[in-house]
């Protein structure tokens, strides 16, 4: 399947880099991370479940992302 | 080293497991996963900065722990 990083990850490949070993300190892996996992993630920043500190970056990336942009991205981290 | 679970890790790995396949579903993979990252996210945890559903799990199992356990527990899935 087509390995090109998918529009929707290229601002997240920016720290958690596209090959499982992020850029930045305290960054998680996402390769192989499960997607049900990673999904929720994306909703608890979304809703403001998870704040203060990296919290704040990362619901800055997810607050206008859909449920169908979220699962696309976790697909491709899951797979990669 | 001594890859034995160490007694503060016991419960994570009723629902995260030792060997970095969860046993539960929408429970995250920790084996391997970067050490700083896992420390930050159980801090959060224990300060309330993730809320809902699974993070209530979390919190109870993180409510007590000092950064002393955080950082062995921690240390022992970015290991293993």
């Amino acid at each position: 399947e087509d390995s090109a990083v998918p529009a929707k990850a290229a601002a997240c490949v920016s720290c958690h880099s596209a090959d499982g070993n992020p850029l930045v300190a305290g960054v998680p892996i996402l390769a192989g991370q499960r997607a049900d996992y990673m999904a929720m993630a994306l909703r608890a920043y979304r809703e403001g479940r998870r704040t203060g500190g990296p919290a704040g970056v990362m619901a800055f990336y997810v607050k206008d992302m859909s449920d169908q942009d979220i699962e696309e991205i976790v697909q491709w981290f899951a797979e990669h």
